[in-house]
């Protein structure tokens, strides 16, 4: 098997692009990709597109066909790869195994979504297709609702409170206010978070990540090629991906993801490296609850400890371990189909030391984190320096 | 890179289905395969899902995770892959891929759509999702409607008439009666097709493949494995996967497919095979139209030439190529995500000698040919015996 580093990397701002379509968005974010790697078009030979649900919030499938043709990269094969919101870390694994396999060579990800040509309820309505259709969405289970009762029995089980779960959003805003890239680049106060409106209790309006247009991109080669394109390349040590039901009923516990403790298992190992080895990790915190489940399930703290652990500042820049240097979900915005493409993004930029303002000192290791769902996807991806 | 082989394959019957859910015939496809490989559950290490639309149909996205839940494969990973009517062939090209770099060796790929839960006009409406939603189906053009476009280009260009074009679906609906799985088992006349009420002139009801519920499934590993589990392991000698224009209006020329002369250029490369080594083809029918193309595109007659070939009957099973001898998408039906891992079924069972009543003598090699939209996706997949 091949080693695979990633030589070149871009996006758009992500936001609410009323005038811009999503084949736009791609073009943008696909070109900076290529024009980082300094590559010539014609050397790509296939992409990944992660996509969840363009089907439903704008009409068109079939949305690997169509960057090609966008792109102006036909006849070269581009694949889209769909799972729910971890869909832009399949593109990127997908990518990964295209390499590795020696089946390509150049290989350009992608991930996107257009979700503002909807309003916000059929918005929610279409996300609630990642969870389970019949058993959850059918009966009025939607996703705030969904981790709204994760975030209940954390609270029951450890004592986490409104307060932990709030000094996510504010540091994470305070990380999304460094970055051009982001949603939301204005600071807030755990004040604004906690008056801030219940959308399903005890999750608030600021406890929630946002919706978002918005695209990202990576261009992929065999690690012994990288050098001829980049001086930074950055080597992807390892991909994981696991599974767990698709409802939230049929759990074991409610207090964690057990897709990404088998995937982050998975991933140390593939990488010979330990949680203790990671500088800078881009976990999934669609909603604040869930980025301290996550970094209690990736090891960081241990299970009940990582509400505290975020209250006490140990995730932010700086201190134990930088968590979400991009603003994650919550300030950065959360396209889903682009979002797993969008951390690995920050991550191929915090490993170059270009991550201007909100850089990391002497990362060696860095890591990614992508949800699906509530947890029945997750994907853990492992990176390092390439030279 | 591995050898890939494909050691079981099983699928439900096509048809409406109205009293069978999406993840009921993956379960019923996905057990019959493995059932069929002698495989214990336990020894699998991934899976790929081929499906369109499944968001737009039945309101659910995250299909992979779904399917690891309900056949109880958590935690393995399942991927969705999703390339329009080419989704099930780029599920398969992902499996393979992921055994020939050797990150898995037990792969699991399924296709399936379920399309009966929308009425006739809806399923019209997402299918259009597979062009170009801006440029097309905004703008009324649906898909009889752009493939009888290519029809009268054909008709104009080479003389093909309709009664050509009828006869493929008369020999497709003979292959069809002699198998159990297929949605119409019924043998037709020329009469019948000629008769039948016009859907975009000069394109017929019985030009053009159902509307289908169905699920295929496929279980890969590496050669070198494969006779641990089966007496007739197949060899996935080469896939290939090409791009074209998402709207039909950009094409050079409408009276082929140029994604599909790409991609089989690709394919005989790789599998060191001609045209002439080809024993038994499923090609994308899903219009009568489509497979004239095909057969022309793939090199098996001169472009121009298909029409008045299968008129000739020179497609038929013991003629000079057998062309869907499982009874195409127009007799099988076509569950658009299942449509090209049912393909890959079929070929299976010429090869291993198992198509009851329409077994091909002394299959060496066999193909099939998967078209996403009207033709911005082609994947071509060849086939050997594996020992």
């Amino acid at each position: 098997m091949r080693r695979v580093a990633i030589i070149g990397c871009g996006m758009t701002k992500f936001g609410e692009h009323w005038d811009t379509g999503l084949r736009d968005m791609v073009v943008e974010a696909g070109l900076n990709a290529i024009q980082d790697a300094n590559l010539p078009g014609e050397k790509i030979d296939a992409g990944y597109i992660g996509t969840m649900a363009s089907g439903s919030f704008i009409g068109q499938e079939h949305i690997g066909a169509l960057i090609a043709d966008y792109m102006g990269l036909n006849p070269i094969p581009i694949t889209r790869v769909e799972g729910a919101c971890a869909s832009g870390s399949l593109a990127l694994r997908q990518g990964f195994m295209a390499v590795a396999s020696g089946l390509h060579d150049i290989v350009v990800v992608g991930g996107v979504e257009k979700m503002t040509d909807l309003d916000g309820s059929m918005v929610t309505d279409v996300l609630g297709g990642a969870g389970d259709q019949e058993w959850e969405l059918f009966l009025g289970a939607t996703f705030p609702g969904i981790y709204a009762l994760m975030a209940r029995r954390h609270m029951y089980e450890f004592g986490t409170t409104e307060e932990m779960m709030a000094s996510v959003a504010v540091k994470n805003h305070r990380n999304g206010s460094k970055n051009k890239y982001a949603q939301y680049q204005n600071e807030i106060t755990m004040d604004t978070v906690l008056k801030s409106k219940a959308v399903a209790s005890p999750l608030k309006v600021f406890d929630c990540s946002p919706v978002t247009d918005g695209a990202a991109a990576l261009v992929l080669a065999p690690l012994e090629l990288a050098s001829s394109f980049t001086k930074k390349p950055v080597e992807i040590l390892a991909t994981a991906q696991a599974s767990d039901t698709i409802a939230l009923h049929s759990r074991q516990s409610l207090t964690g993801i057990k897709a990404t403790t088998i995937a982050a298992e998975k991933a140390y190992k593939m990488a010979k490296v330990t949680t203790k080895d990671i500088d800078v990790v881009e976990v999934h915190d669609c909603f604040t609850i869930a980025e301290i489940m996550a970094i209690e399930d990736l090891g960081f703290f241990k299970k009940g400890e990582g509400g505290k652990a975020s209250l006490e500042g140990r995730t932010a820049i700086g201190a134990e371990i930088a968590v979400n240097t991009s603003g994650g979900l919550k300030a950065c915005g959360h396209p889903v189909g682009a979002t797993g493409v969008k951390q690995a993004v920050e991550i191929t930029w915090q490993l170059r030391n270009e991550a201007e303002g909100r850089q990391v000192k002497d990362v060696e290791i860095g890591m990614t984190h992508n949800v699906g769902g509530s947890g029945a996807t997750a994907v853990v991806h492992i990176f390092g320096k390439g030279n």
